[in-house]
């Protein structure tokens, strides 16, 4: 490498050039890294969970089935249809880069992925599951038992291992490759003006005061309605519930605005339909400025270039249950 | 190639080692053969529709809820899950080599595929849509408008156009190179001793009446409760439904029997939970026999070799909706 009085900046760029991730703009936020697979075998068998309907007491709600792979990890829904069509209390945010986020689920109730991935199993209004039910048909499916024991050393299935497969497999559903990535590091020509002038209004008027760091929020919880209070009729209380505090009431956490052309509609009870309506409340309710129309349109068009590379990947074989297998029990 | 006084032989031999699926044995069932496709853009957006729920008043039900490519082309459930966990009338029949069928659903009332996809779309016990709300869901999709336009040639979205594409991407979902297809083209070793028995026992014993050509199955209606009535709660009546004559009460398509490890519960009630149930009732009730316990272990080997290649492919990712685009209506 040619190296010169400006030899380290020909160096970053030259590692740029190689396709890393690293930004050569000093900006709050960062680009996506690429997911670093550790334990392929495990990524395989959290992959199969996370699409194995037989988790839920119906046989017929996955993971996938609200946070759908498809549609940029979540269901596209205001709140999401549980067991026995019950109406789910909140928006079902999206798995994508959710590795990134300071804990789990709006309120934060769920330190880690790995925590997270057993709460909606055994919630009566999601999969309505146990974890020993869980537990009980995974231990009859010979082609399971096989790969808990490839991975974990033994044939023992245990709901721990179960969350730490999920967890595993949601690690590596990061999207790195946006044009806004590309444009941090360093590609001039990946934002268009308008998209440029949008993310220089996002930043001056404070929107990544919370939206910043490479997932560009979910790592901090904030109060809803902050200059104005936010009127909803969803009985969320955010943060409150897990700190008991009065102070926390409609404390949530910061959603990652990653892929969110994908993940509409917004805010923890799904209420804006659009992007449009969402920076609009956004920057009344926590910034106290009206937004005119262009200037929405400009954050929109910037919000747009935070869509990267979505996972790719075959989609997992299920092995098929045995005669001992539990049989799922969609109607009471 | 050498060729002798057995040219012929030594030709066909030489095929099935290049991979062909031509068979070598004169027997009553024949191979699969894999899927050839003509026009892989139609197949792509049939692909994409097959996945998404947007095709279903609630957002939440795609032809892959009940048809699972993850599961055998079926649900494993007894009868499925339709909108507002309305408990389906019958068992849905797999996807998985239908486009072998004589017909489709259990009563035949649709002359293929293409007419099949536009049913579970406009049942209100299913997908709960109508097919020109499906329409407007798929026009107001930039996405899909710019793949209708590349395989149709106009942009605009009709539901012809949306079923067609579905059945295109359905007729690749064939499953070759299973253990009895390699039997077939002349792979000795391909079957052990045991399920070489249940297949002797599966012929001699007159299950290929009805279940044989390439898909097992799939090519004839039968009576249900041939030689003894079925018992069952079911109200299905099968064939009388679409043709009206009483002699058709309980006539339903013989299924398949590929990959029939899979696609368990089995018969159009979903009543028997094993093969081992269901070899016995349909010996008893179709063929007057009552197989013992080793006969019925000899030809579930024999069943089980019928597990073909699953499909294989990328998970498909699904346009965003526009602005425009209808909100799905999940709770009325």
């Amino acid at each position: 490498m040619k190296l010169n009085s400006t030899g380290i900046a020909l160096a970053v760029v030259a590692t740029v050039a190689a396709g890393s991730a690293w930004a050569v703009r000093d900006e709050p936020i960062q680009p996506i890294q690429p997911a670093k697979v550790t334990n392929p075998a495990k990524v395989e068998l959290g992959k199969r969970l996370f699409f194995d309907p037989r988790l839920s007491r119906s046989g017929f709600i996955s993971c996938n089935s609200c946070h759908n792979l498809s549609m940029g990890g979540s269901d596209n829904l205001q709140t999401s249809i549980g067991h026995n069509w019950t109406k789910g209390p909140i928006n079902a945010p999206t798995v994508l880069n959710s590795s990134m986020a300071v804990a789990q689920f709006w309120d934060g109730r769920a330190k880690d992925l790995k925590e997270q991935a057993g709460g909606p199993i055994a919630n009566p209004g999601e999969m309505a599951f146990t974890h020993d039910l869980a537990v009980d048909v995974l231990q009859s499916i010979p082609g399971y038992v096989a790969e808990f024991k490839a991975v974990y050393g033994s044939s023992r299935v245990e709901i721990d291992k179960v969350t730490d497969a999920i967890a595993a497999f949601e690690e590596t559903l990061v999207t790195p490759g946006s044009a806004f990535d590309k444009w941090l590091q360093g590609d001039d020509k990946a934002l268009n003006k308008r998209e440029l002038a949008g993310y220089k209004l996002f930043k001056d008027s404070g929107c990544v005061a919370c939206h910043n760091g490479p997932a560009v929020g979910g790592s901090s919880f904030q109060k809803m309605g902050l200059v104005e209070p936010y009127v909803t009729k969803s009985g969320a209380e955010g943060r409150a519930g897990v700190t008991g505090k009065d102070e926390d009431r409609f404390n949530f956490k910061v959603p990652t605005l990653r892929n969110v052309e994908l993940t509409y509609p917004y805010f923890h009870d799904g209420q804006a339909q659009t992007l449009e309506e969402a920076v609009d409340v956004m920057g009344r309710l926590q910034l106290g400025r009206k937004y005119s129309k262009e200037e929405i349109g400009q954050i929109v068009a910037f919000l747009k270039t935070l869509t990267g590379d979505q996972p790719s990947f075959i989609l997992p074989l299920l092995p098929p249950s045995s005669n001992e297998t539990p049989r799922p029990v969609p109607f009471d």
